[in-house]
């Protein structure tokens, strides 16, 4: 078992880089582990000349990332170029179309295209591994495709946007409104260069449903992920959720339910007595919940150089180690297509609306509400000096079809000043 | 690979029924993520009739467990026996001499045996695996040898006895002292037949000793884990630690120094707004740091029938997978043979006492603080009624030998009442 492992890395940015200095300075580390030596064989990125900080002199150097697949003296194509299509589909493409295997920390990839290069991957006999895909550093794909592997996964939630995270609860410790912090993170480097990726919830998104194929043996369907970002969340509706003993945050949830497969990547409610609710910055959990294991919390760096180098090479290790999985944890043709849920599971919710100051406009909204068989569970109005009444409902469950309902009748109803704001609670 | 993988279990008690209602319950999911069936052959345990509210009536039964081990119809021995000698011992020895997989949920047989148990295991080419035996459910060992390979590992921590962290939150959730919580906890069934296995910290002990020999590739050496139990915190201390936003846990702390490998299972004060602070009831956590990756939490259900089979299935699923890794992730012989280290990494420390309310006296131990070279960081005396005054010194990083030293000459100073009450605080 001495034959190196022969690394082809395409793509030199963080990660890549972060990848390049593992390597360089735990070599011994990693055969002794491995029980063989990783070595890496070749290299290409845009630029040959740019600084990295990193001595890539050692390496053959390509240009092309297709060339880079086909080389003979690289075993593992590391996809760390990012896009979720062009040049990293051809080079995951033509790595694994001439015996390589590759490992990718790109979600968007494989969201997109990955039941394909799934396919691909095993009408090759090779492995196509992506832990650092999802939640950074954290070991979320091993821990549901073989930790958890004899358990029923009954639902998984994740905070997997370290973007969005930060904003929120930089916006409820500083007290800043949205606007003002959204800026902040975009000087601090935060955002990607389309920042409806990462406020939209599309990234996060993304990284969600790989984790619903994983889960519930289903084929990846991005497409239908409910997808709703945070630039509406006012720093209102988080004083006023934290006075009720909740933070928000941009909750991933995926679920089978009785109408299909449910997910969601929205903001929600979760207890602060969560770990979820408790989660601060830039950090990413994963809660995972299995019908024998119960619920797993998983917390780590979601992205930065090391703990995404971390993951790219947990995945280059098993590789080495001859370990051998089907993509999603099961062979892909036996992943089913399941119809997206359209309604989702029934929830408290969170609602809130501005009343007109005047008498019967409260008599006509509970009429919507018990119209619509949603029950009240706490109600709070907030004193005020205009005609406009800030008002505040914690509904029992209900069902989103069912809110959808009243939402339109709350607008309709000529009391209420604007659109409410309506926010689930995730029963977590 | 539709060869059927079989398993002999033995031990039918909380786990091992966990075990068989997995493999009756899941068949078809199993076989579809392991690529062959998983089934049962044999089962071997005290008391062929008892009743266990499952059917084994298609199971070869054996009374004695290495004629379990010796059978041909047997590819994996799952010992869910217990003890850390005897029965369980000579199991594991003969599965693995006669060419049968162990899959073990024994922390006490590999913390006392493991060294010897792994080498025996790599000389037959047999694997021994035991994710369920370190914090139930929690997929900590594949977190740390697959998942972090790549990582040099710089502390393990962890709070991994369920019944220590209940007995703790509940003296602080419900204000009740020491003996009536071990009362309550005692007739809840949360302890060992041996108390002291529990809230002496051995049965956490056992399981860090495993943790440290796969962060530091060092062989297992639980002699060298300080233990200290829970038996002396009151719910002053508990109090009085909230007071000043920290909270006392049985923390598990393994990390190598200049001065050798450094393993810890004692109560520490931990930040209330960390993760290990936040911890509440039988839950377990455990945060590995690697230099990488950075910190990585998991938390999830350290004990009970499902929790822990699942751990147990997630190696046989391994096994028949064909997944193969040395037991403590590195091959037995490079194990180094680490001095533990004789003084503890510095730390600031909680210092509780009681003083006789005469002149002098707070000047008698500022004087001892000084010359030990330790300053103080805070201080509080609280009121009281008689000649007797409780105070508090938090203390700047000092290390354990010179807080030793202080300690000793408290006692000799003439002014202080009994032994005074020092905790680490964790710097986590």
């Amino acid at each position: 078992m001495s034959t190196p492992l022969r690394l082809g890395i395409a793509g030199l940015g963080t990660v890549g880089i972060g990848v390049v200095k593992i390597v360089q300075m735990h070599a011994e580390m990693l055969a002794l582990r491995a029980g063989r030596p990783v070595a890496i064989s070749a290299v290409c990125a845009n630029s040959r000349t740019k600084k990295r900080g990193i001595d890539i002199s050692g390496y053959a150097w390509e240009d092309d990332p297709v060339a880079l697949a086909r080389r003979d003296d690289v075993d593992v194509v590391l996809e760390l170029m990012g896009g979720e299509n062009g040049a990293a589909k051809a080079l995951v493409e033509a790595a694994l179309k001439t015996g390589k295997d590759v490992v990718t920390a790109n979600k968007a990839l494989l969201a997109h295209h990955g039941n394909d290069l799934a396919q691909l991957a095993e009408g090759n006999g090779r492995k196509l591994r992506f832990e650092a895909a999802v939640a950074g550093g954290i070991p979320v794909i091993k821990a549901m495709t073989e930790s958890l592997a004899a358990n029923k996964i009954t639902r998984v939630m994740g905070v997997m946007n370290g973007t969005c995270n930060y904003i929120l609860t930089r916006m409820e410790s500083a007290g800043l409104p949205y606007d003002v912090v959204f800026e902040e993170a975009r000087k601090l480097g935060y955002l990607e260069a389309d920042p409806n990726l990462d406020v939209g919830g599309i990234d996060a998104g993304h990284k969600l449903s790989l984790l619903s194929a994983i889960a519930f043996g289903t084929r990846v369907d991005f497409d239908a992920v409910v997808l709703q970002g945070i630039g509406e969340i006012s720093i209102n509706d988080i004083n006023l959720a934290r006075d009720m003993g909740y933070s928000i945050k941009l909750l991933g949830v995926s679920q089978m339910t009785g109408r299909g497969l449910e997910q969601r990547m929205t903001p929600c409610l979760v207890p602060e007595t969560h770990p979820l609710g408790q989660l601060q910055g830039g950090t990413n959990m994963v809660v995972v919940e299995g019908d024998s294991v119960g619920q797993i919390v998983l917390r780590g760096a979601g992205a930065g150089e090391g703990p995404t180098a971390s993951a790219v090479m947990g995945d280059v290790m098993d590789i080495a180690r001859g370990i051998e999985l089907p993509t999603f944890g099961q062979p892909i043709g036996s992943l089913t297509k399941a119809p997206p849920a359209a309604v989702s599971t029934g929830a408290s919710w969170y609602l809130r609306m501005v009343l007109l100051d005047k008498p019967g406009a409260l008599s006509k909204i509970a009429t919507i509400f018990g119209d619509a068989g949603i029950s009240i569970d706490r109600m709070r109005q907030y004193s005020h000096d205009d005609a406009h009444a800030p008002v505040l409902f914690v509904t029992h469950k209900a069902s989103s079809d069912d809110l959808e309902v009243v939402m339109e009748r709350f607008v309709a109803s000529g009391v209420v000043v604007g659109t409410p704001m309506a926010l689930r609670i995730e029963d977590v």
